[in-house]
C-alpha cells in the first residue's frame, strides 16, 4: 500500500491558545487522511495558518483504511470533520497506476466507500479530494465540463488510463451518500517546486505535449475545500479548478516570461506523437467549468493569473536543478 | 464485509493417516478462501472426499484481505497450492451489489489481486473463482465465447451490472499475473436445493426470464477446477461451464419432466418486460465455449444432461417448500 499518510499532529493548534480558556470560540477538531501527501501537506499548512486544530492519521497508527477502526476513531475523538486526501496517484506519473491496480483501485475506489460508511455511521460530515482527470476534452461548444455532466474518461467509456477509471468509480461509489463533499482537483501546481508540481513538471520534462486545460492551484484548491465547509456551503460534488483553461504552450510562455527557466522547450507533435514515445497509457486533457463554486461564494484567481502569480513567487528546490 | 469464511479445519484429513509414515506420499495441503460461502463449500466437500489436506481460513482469525497477513501464513505453512472462493455475489441476488459497491468492489478486484501479490511473493501456485457472467450474448455465429474474446459485459462496455464490472476488473487486475489459474464460473446449480442453486431460484422466482446460458454444475466445478491443478495442466483462463448452452424454458421442461416440481411457471414477455418489473440491474446471459478445459484433458457432462442427473438425485431443503 503505497497511500500517503503522516505523523500525528497535537489536536490542537498553537494559536488557539491565545485567548483565556472561557473566550475561546467551540473548539472545531478535524480528521486529516493522506496528510503527508502532496494535497494533505498543502491541507496541513492551511489548517495550521488558520489555526484550526486537526488530527492527521497515519496508517501505521491507525489503520484508516479499515472502517471499524476509522469509525472507532471517529466515535472516540467527535470530530466535526473530515477531509480525505488520500489517494493512488502514481509514481513519478499515472503511468505507474498501471503496474499497481490493486492499490490503485483500493486507494482511489474501495477507501472512499470505506470513508462514507464509516462517517456515516458516526455522523461526521467530510470531503473526499477527487479528480477532474475523469474528463476529457470539453463541451461540443468549447465550454468546460460542469457538475452535470457524465465523466466521460472513465472505464465505462474505455479510453481512460487505470487511475481516472478508479477515480471514476470513486464517484461512482459516493454517489448518493450523503453529507459529503467530493471536490475535483486537477493538475494541481503552486510557487514551491517539487515533482508533484505541474510548473516543475513542465520545466523538467524533455518533451511536452500542447493541450487545454483548467488546472488548480492547490493552495488556492485547499483554501476553497475548506472554505465550503467553513461557509456550509451544499454538499455536493464542485469543480475546484481555476476559471478558465491555459494550453502548455501559454504555459510555457509564462515561464519563460517570468525568467524562472530559460530553455527551450519541445512539443511532441501530437498526442499519438506523445503515446508513441512518452506515455504507456492515455492523460485526461479537459476544460473544467468552475461556475458552481463561484456561484457558492468561493472564488479562485483565474488560471492565467495564478499561474504568473505562482512564478513570480517561484521557490526552487535547493536539491533540482532546473535547466538552463 | 460479506466475504465468505468458515472455520479452521485440521490441516491432515483423516483417510491419509492409513498407511504408516514412511510409506505415506508426500503431503500436499491446500489454503482454501471463502470456504464457507456456496462455491467454498463444495470445494471443503471434495476436499474431504479426495483425503487432500486443507485449511480453510477463516478472515475472523486471519485476515486474508491482508496481504501481509496472507503472506505471513503462506510462508509459515506453505501451502502447496491456494483456491480463492471467497467474492461478493450479492443476496438474494445480483441486485444487491448495486447497493454495496464498496464491499463488492473489494472482495471482487481488489482481494484477488492481493491475493496474487501475496502468492507470487511466497511463491504458491493458486486458482481464483472468476464468472463467466462478464460475457453477454454469444459470439456472431452464436457460437460460445472462448478465453480469447475480450468479455463484453464490463465497466469497460457500460452495460453491465455492478458484480459483473467488478469480476471482470478482477480478471483485468490478475492479468499478467503468473501460476494462477482463473476459473469461470457461471450460474451454479447441483441436486441441492439452496437459496443459490439455479434450479431452486427457478422453482422458486415468481416469473422467469427465457434465455440461453452455459451454466455450471457446482460439484462437476469444483472436481474439475481442482484436476486443472493435480493434471499439471498450464495456468491461465478456462471457462468451466456444462458443454453447450440451455435455455430457461428448457431447464424448466427438465424440471416438471422429473417431478421434482410441477408449477406452471410463468414467464417475462421480455427483458425489458423483466428489467422494468422485476430487476434493478442487467443480468448477464451468455453461451461459453469449454472446449479449452476438454482440450486439457477434463471433461464435465453435457449440460442438458448435467441438469437431468441433479433433478434425478434432487435433495429439498426440508425448511423450504417448492410450490405444487
Amino acid at each position: 500500500m503505497k497511500l500517503e499518510h503522516t505523523k500525528v499532529l497535537l489536536p490542537l493548534a498553537a494559536g488557539c491558545g491565545r485567548l483565556p480558556p472561557e473566550q475561546l470560540p467551540i473548539q472545531r477538531m478535524i480528521f486529516l487522511l493522506g496528510g503527508s501527501g502532496y494535497v494533505g501537506q498543502a491541507y496541513q499548512q492551511l489548517l495550521r495558518a488558520k489555526g484550526v486544530p486537526y488530527r492527521s492519521l497515519q496508517r501505521s497508527t491507525l489503520d484508516y483504511t479499515d472502517p471499524q477502526v476509522l469509525l472507532a476513531a471517529l466515535r472516540r475523538d467527535r470530530p466535526d470533520f473530515l477531509i480525505n486526501a488520500a489517494g493512488y496517484t502514481g509514481k513519478p506519473n499515472v503511468d505507474a497506476c498501471e503496474y499497481d491496480k490493486t492499490n490503485c483501485l483500493f486507494g482511489n475506489a474501495v477507501l472512499p466507500g470505506r470513508i462514507a460508511q464509516a462517517c456515516e455511521e458516526a455522523g461526521v460530515p467530510w470531503g473526499h479530494v477527487s479528480s477532474g482527470c475523469i474528463f476529457t476534452g470539453s463541451r461540443p461548444d468549447g465550454s468546460g465540463f460542469t457538475e452535470e455532466d457524465t465523466p466521460n474518461f472513465t472505464f465505462r467509456q474505455n479510453n481512460c488510463s487505470f487511475y481516472s477509471g478508479t477515480k471514476a468509480l470513486g464517484e461512482e461509489v459516493l454517489a448518493g451518500s450523503g453529507n459529503v463533499y467530493l471536490w475535483r482537483l486537477r493538475i494541481p501546481f503552486n510557487n514551491i517546486d517539487s515533482p508533484r508540481n505541474y510548473l516543475s513538471k513542465l520545466m523538467n520534462y524533455d518533451k511536452l505535449l500542447d493541450a487545454a486545460n483548467s488546472i488548480s492551484e492547490l493552495d488556492e484548491f485547499v483554501a476553497a475545500t475548506f472554505a465550503c465547509w467553513e461557509n456550509h456551503v451544499p454538499f455536493g460534488t464542485y469543480n475546484v479548478t481555476n476559471p478558465g483553461a491555459v494550453t502548455t504552450r501559454e504555459v510555457v510562455d509564462l515561464i519563460q516570461q517570468s525568467g524562472v527557466c530559460s530553455k527551450s522547450f519541445r512539443f511532441f507533435t501530437d498526442e499519438t506523437d506523445f503515446m508513441n514515445t512518452a506515455a504507456s497509457t492515455p492523460r485526461s486533457n479537459c476544460i473544467m467549468d468552475s461556475g458552481k463554486l463561484l456561484a457558492a461564494g468561493i472564488t479562485m484567481s483565474p488560471v492565467h493569473q495564478a499561474i504568473e502569480n505562482a512564478l513570480a513567487r517561484w521557490q526552487s528546490s535547493p536539491t533540482r536543478t532546473l535547466a538552463p
